[in-house]
């Protein structure tokens, strides 16, 4: 029997995939959300509580109060402002240890947060373990294939994409005919799709390469693609999308796959 | 005596400097203007040809008709898609060789293009060569100094600048207050500042780290910051700009160091 789970959700689809399945399968869930950051519909049919950023120690509270036992990182967090952050004391105390620590990247911070929860008892679980059939499985989803050139471009995409990720700054990559397109920073897959598709050459080509960073915590924020992503790739004119085998998130697989396969995109999944 | 210069004139205000320059002192100068790239003021004072980017052999025998013995690269050129480039035959056998290298970015590329012109017997000069002080000094040229913090971020972007340039990727990088904001791919600084200034924490703050890539050709394409980097670094809220001493290039420094220190920011030499 599966005791009752945490959900700290961020953006995105994620979460309420989560609270879905769990429901669906008789679970309890709580949901912890995040103002300006959850998406509402998360919310709509699980008990949950609405907190700003800052407030840690109540986050903890609410969730021991509640009886969470696991706890769940789902969804990217946008980085607050210092000014609306409004740190409780137990945020403080962390933001002391975040400046502490050698990187103050993504990766870096959520690792943080893991370590506090789980000197607070709770057991941290990754998205990938609640939901069925989201991991990337290895080898191509869709009915078309990557070509010769879609290959290469991989390849690089890969190793800036590993580079990038060594050094805490982002997941994603686009590469067009050997040339780096365009880098993920903070700034998130969907505006890096967008700039990509206005700047790279005119000829349909090109590849996005999203990987989790070599030394990143897999229970947080493991790169994500939904049938969304693979929208947007066919916006910016891409021949398609390569994630890491066992190592990235594809929600709704079966969206994902027909999508590709109605817009003609490769989806595939490589191993490293 | 100097010989003939022949000008291969990208975008920004490099070119039309060497020109003035040139012209100042005596020395005389071809300008190659590409359609769409070349700034048209860089044309207005001296003898010079319009050609699209594929005309290679087009350039090279005007530049061997016009007498000119050195040849400089100076500002940026967008890659052009295959469908505008209209390649001659010289073209075409410089494009089979970019295809066998390695990478496709922009510094082998230019590796390329510089061996193509010295097996006609140019010699292929660097701007800063032709232009007085325009190499990036050491140390500090602005009355602010980089505050503790700003010395962190300067490190981080030094490093994660190192990295992508490595990978021959871009040369620019905005981080602040540890976190990396922006990372440069095909877009530009200008278009990295915006982007950045949209993304970063409100509070005032971060820096902008500019480097040549570590293997980079030095005649070709050096980081090269101006009055309007200052400016624009200024409207995306940061505390400063941090390049490369000795490997970069510093237009116009007075106009440079008056923008700073009117608009409160630093403009600092580093060492690698």
């Amino acid at each position: 029997m599966f005791n009752k789970l945490g959900i700290l959700a961020g953006g995105g689809p994620l979460p309420a995939r989560i609270v879905e399945t769990c429901l669906a399968s008789g679970r309890e869930v709580f949901v912890i959300a995040f103002e300006n950051e959850t998406d509402p519909t998360t919310c709509e049919r699980a008990p949950h509580l609405w907190v700003s950023l800052g407030k840690v120690g109540r986050t903890i509270n609410k969730l021991k109060s509640e009886g969470c036992r696991d706890v769940v990182f789902a969804g990217p967090i946008r980085r607050p402002s210092f000014s609306k952050l409004k740190p409780d004391m137990r945020a403080i105390k962390l933001m002391g240890k975040i400046r502490k620590s050698a990187s103050q990247g993504d990766d870096a911070i959520l690792s943080i947060l893991i370590e506090e929860l789980e000197s607070e008892n709770f057991r941290v679980v990754g998205a990938d373990e609640l939901l069925r059939d989201v991991a990337a499985p290895k080898g191509n989803l869709s009915q078309r294939a990557p070509n010769k050139t879609d290959e290469k471009d991989v390849e690089l995409g890969m190793q800036v994409a590993r580079a990038l990720g060594a050094l805490d700054v982002g997941q994603a990559v686009v590469v067009q005919h050997g040339l780096v397109i365009g880098v993920e920073a903070i700034e998130g897959t969907d505006l890096l799709l967008k700039r990509c598709g206005e700047l790279k050459r005119e000829e349909r080509g090109g590849v996005l390469v999203k990987l989790k960073k070599p030394q990143q915590e897999r229970r947080a924020d493991l790169p994500t693609i939904g049938a969304d992503t693979v929208r947007r790739a066919a916006m910016a004119g891409l021949n398609g999308i390569a994630v890491e085998e066992g190592q990235s998130l594809i929600l709704d697989r079966n969206e994902v796959i027909a999508e590709a396969n109605r817009l003609g995109l490769f989806v595939t999944g490589v191993e490293i």
